[in-house]
């Protein structure tokens, strides 16, 4: 079958589906979780066994090692699969949440119905959890899902998908609900991207290459992260042992995710207090400082940060530090650089905490606070699809909510416009 | 100076006017309004002729009366610009707006602030009014505006945006808050949906050709509005009165809006009480229908519609009838040729009704009312930049919340995530 018509099929199938989905009910959508969950467990060994399958492949043909590493489902990784579905199930149904429901002069009561979106695409790669999380999400949700997998993935996920669509006609919801595209053909992305009539938004996970291009060529909206390029700045009134903390958890607690901090920023007033033991500790952790003439000044043998530098998302323990005059210029040099995904002020300034937070245009602001916080566990949402870092729809940490929209609803009792 | 100079100069003041806008305060933003109110009022007369030349010019060249008409600004439509201000000025100011401020385990208080997309570009066709309505409307909202009118209004809104630039530096706002493209070339319009760098949405105004055209090319998300086909389901347990009232009203109140109904639904075991009466006034009202065949055997001269009838906006005194077997059948046919601009539900059934308003998947979705309630000023939000029928950010008519986002604010005392 061409690539076209076998997307024409699961493209129809998943608009018939989102249908269904609209209209489950939160019981159905947990026992479907939950059967999920059950399948998952009775078909184990041969889920490992597929994921093998894919090690083996991978290995033969010279993936490297932290591919292989993300590709590989542990034991450890099974069961947090299993978790996750659990967790999703416990989480409230935004679906069909009724808010601001009012009377209009005209007599008719208008109010904002929260709905689904229709059919999510997610673009993945080489993570085979990735396959249940997002399921489980766009299922709670009242989505119907295609899911794109890597194809270093494909026996794995082809394994996972079969006990979802068990678990979805064990609850009496469609099996087509989530799918998972089964081909290795890269033009399957093509289509999946650019065709409206099927697809309501398109959700990438993965490198920025691959989001980047997903951008540029989708006819359907996307759902994006791109870079994770996070400040903290120490105002001259923070507190010294608060800005410690939160300097070193914000870059040190791990440096591959994307809520790390990546430059530093320091007000010249405090900067000759904490600067130094500040680079005492990320030498002792590792951490290669990348400064400002200022900087270097206050700290022997720091690295000069080149322009490139304040661009950097390093995700390594790399640190770009620059001393600014004050919370404007700490503000100007964001709006200059930063990548919009989260911020933190660390002050007891009243005053210029409510600025930064009121100013700086990032998805989460913060004051007081590691950048690290920023993910959708720690926000409450109970898992997260993906960050965003778009400003449109949602941003920061998607959950559920981020995978519905709101319709309006008006009542009335024969009410015509006058 | 090549377009693309241009432009570069167009968005980088944007993008700095949009960082100034978003921490304006309320007080601010309304003295903008009043002001540019003052500047349109003393300018008046240079306004009007202004647009004389525009409507010299489109008669010399030949436009079509539809065109002249939308280009015209007559005495009246001059002072419904100023009251429009008006009544930005008195709308709530959406910005700054801190919801679901919680704490969680970890001791952070997590919450959401609705903040200013950024800059907005608008793209319209002939109507100078659409210059001033959006600029209030994007001025309000905390955001910056780049307005690409039609070439055939391009001296009324150099005039109009004389006044807005003069109103925004009266209030200590930058005048660069809001551009009006000063050029008739074509290629501003490609620039203006393809720099992400400089613009954050875009709300294309006019005729779905070219909406359709900007969706396609856009680099950046649009907020886009595409046909109202819009649909009244008469149910079986409809109240004869409010189903008529209700049938008459979303037909014939104006042939020419986007609520307007263009396929009327009735169940079958209704249909020869109701649509016999119905269809009368529709021939006093000069409403010509076009039904399926079981309609045809009620009505006496009734044209036959063909499957293209079932997907028209008519936009004219024209309306497609279909008898349907009950509430399924009418869903059915509303998933499948609705635009999901707006349907209406005539039921005293309390289960019906439900079902009807959690199953549409459309921007409103409506119980015994009319459907030409669905706009902005019925709906409470004072006015209307457009009415989306996109699915995600906004759905329906979308008033100043819909020109913000929200971002989360992390409210903390030195947290480090552990």
């Amino acid at each position: 079958m061409k690539i076209e018509q076998y997307f024409e099929q699961i493209g129809q199938q998943a608009r018939a589906a989102s249908r269904h989905m609209a209209r489950a009910t939160r019981g159905d959508k947990d026992r479907a979780l939950a059967a999920i969950a059950t399948a998952m467990k009775q078909q184990r060994d041969s889920i490992l066994a597929a994921n093998a399958k894919d090690m083996a492949a991978g290995k033969a043909s010279g993936l490297d090692a932290a591919l292989l590493d993300r590709l590989e489902l542990t034991v450890g990784r099974f069961d947090d699969m299993i978790e996750g579905l659990e967790q999703v199930a416990a989480l409230a149904d935004p679906v069909g949440e009724i808010s601001n429901l009012k009377y209009r002069p005209s007599g008719i009561q208008i109010g904002h119905m929260r709905v689904p979106l229709g059919v999510i695409g997610i673009i993945y790669e080489s993570r085979p959890n990735v396959t249940i999380d997002a399921a489980a999400l766009c299922l709670k949700s009242g989505n119907a899902a295609i899911l794109r997998g890597g194809s270093e993935a494909i026996h794995s996920n082809r394994a996972i998908a079969a006990c979802i669509s068990e678990g979805l006609i064990a609850a009496g919801l469609p099996g087509t609900a989530v799918q998972v595209i089964d081909t290795t053909d890269r033009a399957a992305v093509g289509e999946l991207i650019s065709r409206p009539e099927y697809v309501d938004v398109i959700v990438p996970r993965g490198g920025k290459g691959l989001i980047e291009r997903i951008s540029r060529d989708a006819r359907v909206p996307v759902i994006k992260h791109l870079d994770g390029n996070c400040h903290v700045y120490i105002d001259d009134q923070a507190d010294f042992d608060k800005a410690m903390a939160i300097a070193i958890n914000a870059k040190t607690h791990r440096y591959g995710t994307c809520n790390t901090m990546e430059t530093l920023l320091v007000a010249a007033a405090i900067a000759d207090k904490i600067l130094p033991p500040l680079a005492a500790v990320y030498a002792e952790k590792g951490v290669e400082l990348r400064g400002c003439p200022a900087s270097r000044a206050l700290v022997a043998g720091m690295k000069e940060a080149s322009e490139q530098d304040w661009h950097e998302e390093y995700l390594a323990p790399i640190l770009a530090v620059k001393i600014v005059a004050g919370l404007d210029a700490a503000m100007d040099h964001i709006a200059q650089y930063s990548s919009a995904h989260t911020e933190s002020i660390v002050t007891e300034n009243w005053t210029r905490a409510r600025r930064f937070l009121a100013e700086v245009d990032s998805s989460s602001v913060m004051v007081n606070a590691s950048t690290r916080f920023a993910d959708g566990f720690e926000y409450g949402l109970g898992a997260e699809i993906g960050i965003s870092t778009d400003k449109i729809h949602a941003r920061g940490p998607v959950g559920l909510e981020g995978l519905t929209s709101q319709k309006w609803v008006v009542l009335g009792d024969g009410h015509v416009r006058g």
